[in-house]
């Protein structure tokens, strides 16, 4: 589907809101939303720690959302909002859940693997290929993780 | 742990029926299981259809029932043996859940991300590394993907 500009901003606010409920557990503040039609279908938040599941990062939550709010695991004319570049496992995920288009906020130097460290969504050998927009509410996506590593060092 | 060939054929066994439980339901058979002190804390089988999951390889439902079983999302000292090369998703996976060692019967040439299409798991960029080994009843890990698909074409 085609967004305009203000429409990907609401969706990446609602991804932010997921990221804050990251945030009051003590855990890496990523959320995410995927939206069908112009309606969120899933939502995710990283939750390692809450739940004690290492699979269980902000768009793992939302695609296990959105595959049980479609009754399938095929989740075609979706658009998946996260605030950070997904990981080597997310992006295979979303690959694997055959979502079309991925919007994301700020890059992952360090782990990205849409882009930075690998190019999992676009790797023409895989049968998927996923259309991919960064840099929408880049800042304050970035913002919230700087904010927490900063408190984190702090604390140690 | 350092397990005899012994050892490692019995417990690529117990995976190869998990992947059997996954080709009843007509599902990729590839299975999984999870070991810990030669004792097994985590199973898991393809189920992507059955439960209309797109993440539910076997490798991700062995953490989830390992990280269940452990109450933990650290799978550190654990040995996670699966009848074919893991995915990008499940290397990405298998690599966050701190699983120190990984034994694959099969090579996945088309998808595999442990040495075919990428090397996850031994990339020095990435935070965890994983010793890998492969090639344990390595026949009939390929031999019953090989019939799922031939059987598959037929049916077409």
């Amino acid at each position: 589907m085609n967004y305009t500009q203000e429409e990907k901003e609401a969706f990446m606010r609602e991804a932010l809101r997921e990221a804050e409920r990251a945030l009051k557990n003590d855990e890496i503040p990523i959320g995410c939303v995927i939206v069908k039609d112009g309606k969120i279908i899933g939502r995710g938040h990283n939750a390692r720690e809450e739940l004690e599941r290492a699979v269980m990062h902000a768009e793992i939550m939302a695609i296990e959302a959105a595959n049980a709010h479609e009754n399938s695991w095929r989740l075609l004319d979706t658009t998946l909002f996260v605030t950070i570049e997904p990981c080597v496992m997310c992006s295979g995920a979303i690959g694997l859940a055959r979502i079309p288009q991925v919007v994301y906020g700020a890059k992952n130097q360090k782990f990205g693997a849409a882009g930075s460290l690998y190019d999992i969504l676009t790797d023409e050998r895989l049968n998927h290929r996923v259309a991919v927009e960064t840099g929408i509410l880049e800042e304050e996506c970035a913002k919230i993780m700087q904010d927490f590593f900063r408190n984190r060092r702090k604390k140690k």
